[in-house]
Order: C-alpha cells, then structure tokens, then sequence
C-alpha cells in the first residue's frame, strides 16, 4: 500500500511561487518580501493544522533550488536552507544533475541528491515513505514535471492577496484538466487555502 | 460623487479566462467546453447573488473580443454574442480601433464603440454610471490594461477547478502590488468566489 502524493505551495493570485534572481539573500527571488508566508509566521495560530500538515510526509522531494542558492558544481559546505536541524524529520530526495553524497542532519531529515530525474526520485520516496504520504516540496519548476507527470494526488495552494508580476510561475505545462476540490476554502486576510485532488495519469 | 469600479472574472485555477482561438463557434476559445462558468448554468440558485452582482452596475467598459469573434472592419450585422435583449440594461462602451455608430438594443443597453482608449472609454463610463458601479466586463486584455493603469477598485474572481494550460492570462501586466481582501471567501465544488479591493493608483 502506497501513500498519497500531496504538494503544499505558497502562490500569489498572479499564480507565482518566488520571483525572479533567487539568491541567498533573497532566498524567495526579488519583489517577494516574505508576502507569500506572511499568514505563517504572523497568524501560526490560526493556520497551525495547515502549517503541520506541510511536513507530515514520509518522505519528500524537492528541486535544487529549492534546497540552495548555488547552480553548477555543489559547493559541499552547503547543506540547506534550514540550518543543523531540518523541518522535514524524514528522507529528502532534492533533484539535481551533479551528483552529491547523502547528508544526514540532525532530527532525521536526510538530504539524497538524485540525478535520474523525477519519477526515479518518486520512486525512491515512494519506497522510504511506505504508506504515509510523500510530499513534494518545491520550487516551481519540480512541482510542474510533477503535474505534467501526473504524480500529484493533492494539490494544496496557499494563494496570498498579492500580484507579483513576474517570477517561477506553478501550475505551468500541466495541461488541460479538471480538478476535484476537497473541502471548502479557508483562511484569514493574509491567505486563502485551496485544495484540490488530480486525476493519476 | 462617483461609483467604484468593478470587475467580475471567471478564471480557472491558472489565470486563463479563455483559450485559445475565440471564434464564433467557440466564444471562450478552443479547450474551454463552458467550464469557467459551469457554476452558473447548473447551480444559479446557489450563485444567486454573484450572478445578480455581475450586471449590476450603471456602465460597462468591454474590449472588442468580448463583444464578437471579428477582427479589423466591422460586421455591421454583428450586436453582440446577446441576442436583442443585452443582459446588461445600461451604457456599454466597447474598445475598438475601428470606429462605428452606437447601438441601442431592447432593456436599455447601447453599445458604444470608443476609439481612444481604455482611459477615455473610463471617463465616459463614470460619466454614465453617474454614483453608480462601473463594471469592466472583460476580456483579459481589457481587465489587465484596467488593472496596469490602477482603474480597478474591486476585483471578484470566480476561480474553476480547472488548468487550462494556455489561453488568455489574466491579471498580467499589472506589477508587483498588494490586494485587499474583502470577506472570506465563498462557493461550491464548481467554483469559488474571491473578492479583493485594489490601490487606486
């Protein structure tokens, strides 16, 4: 028996995840400012079953820029966003073209670098996951091959009142297809959830 | 004393409001199948005041994609996709590069087709609409020119649980600006309602 596949995505109502130049001062590209994630930091409160359901997978994948700044050769004293002790307390597969050696972190997160793209990644998070969820966890790029693939049964969008104009865009090349919605929107004025399950192609 | 201005989209959950090729067979363009606006042929009931709300307004501004499939010279024989009776019961302003006569239709409707710009077609709308709305009633292209030039005053998307992929893009061009929500959102399976207010600018 295998869990489902879900993805949790910050996205402003232009239908964008980060804006443009990603870099390690502005780890969310320009223009963002933190507008995306307000609700979680200012209202945890309000928002603390969404915000725990965001990391309750068995296993996780992610794009490499998600998980850094750099491109090309790694630079091996980067070992993440997240400091000694990662949120993710589970395997992560981050998707990369330069192959890395594990990384093991404090509190069970293990970082695995995967060069043969993004369904063998599902398969390996699959396997370490059992039958608890695997999440997909970004950016951009990584949850549109994982749409277009067809390997997303839940698809979570925390949609903030902003335009941003420009930036890594979800939901791009996906196709053309009907969404089921799961539940009713929720929210505060800082953000709307909206939940959806896709069809398994 | 004069009346805010409104605009009302049916949008799926990508920001297409159409598809592709808009033609007199397919008004919403190629892909679409009728479904950005299920919600309001199959649950009217449920909609009631949303629906009601769409042509409650004292003028309307349209781009010329709205208001037929032509392009370049006019079919004088083309009044709109309405029949005789417009469900709009107030002045119409449809920007166009190709000037032609105003048309009065049955309830109250007149097309007026305005060759100056989305500005100009504005002035003459709030001038219409005296203390009441003005509703920009589409297309993309006319919405987004509104929303780059700071026209908007409240923006009510009514968001399917559909990917279209490609089609036409709402709410681009705008820049980088915060929105203002206003009440929780609300709707059914087939739709759900948003509803922000925007920086004049």
């Amino acid at each position: 028996m295998s869990g489902k596949v879900t993805c949790d995505m910050a996205m402003s109502l232009d239908g964008f995840v980060a804006g443009p130049h990603q870099s390690l001062d502005e780890p969310f590209g320009e223009g963002v400012d933190g507008r995306l994630h307000r609700w979680m930091f200012e209202e945890p409160e309000a928002h603390a079953a969404v915000i725990e359901s965001i990391t309750d997978a068995g296993a996780f994948i992610m794009g490499r820029n998600m998980f850094g700044p750099g491109r090309g050769a790694w630079d091996l004293g980067w070992t993440g966003w997240w400091g000694e002790e990662p949120p993710y307390h589970a395997p992560v597969f981050v998707l990369t073209h330069h192959p890395r050696e594990p990384l093991t972190m404090k509190g069970g997160t293990t970082f695995t670098f995967v060069t043969d793209g993004v369904a063998a990644a599902m398969e390996r998070a699959r396997a370490a996951a059992g039958d608890r969820p695997v999440a997909v966890a970004g950016g951009a790029h990584t949850v549109n091959q994982c749409l277009a693939a067809g390997l997303i049964d839940e698809l979570r969008l925390h949609v903030a009142p902003v335009l941003l104009g420009q930036g890594e865009r979800l939901l791009a090349g996906a196709g053309n297809l009907d969404l089921e919605p799961v539940g009713r929107p929720t929210g505060t004025a800082l953000v709307t959830h909206l939940t959806y399950r896709l069809p398994r192609r």
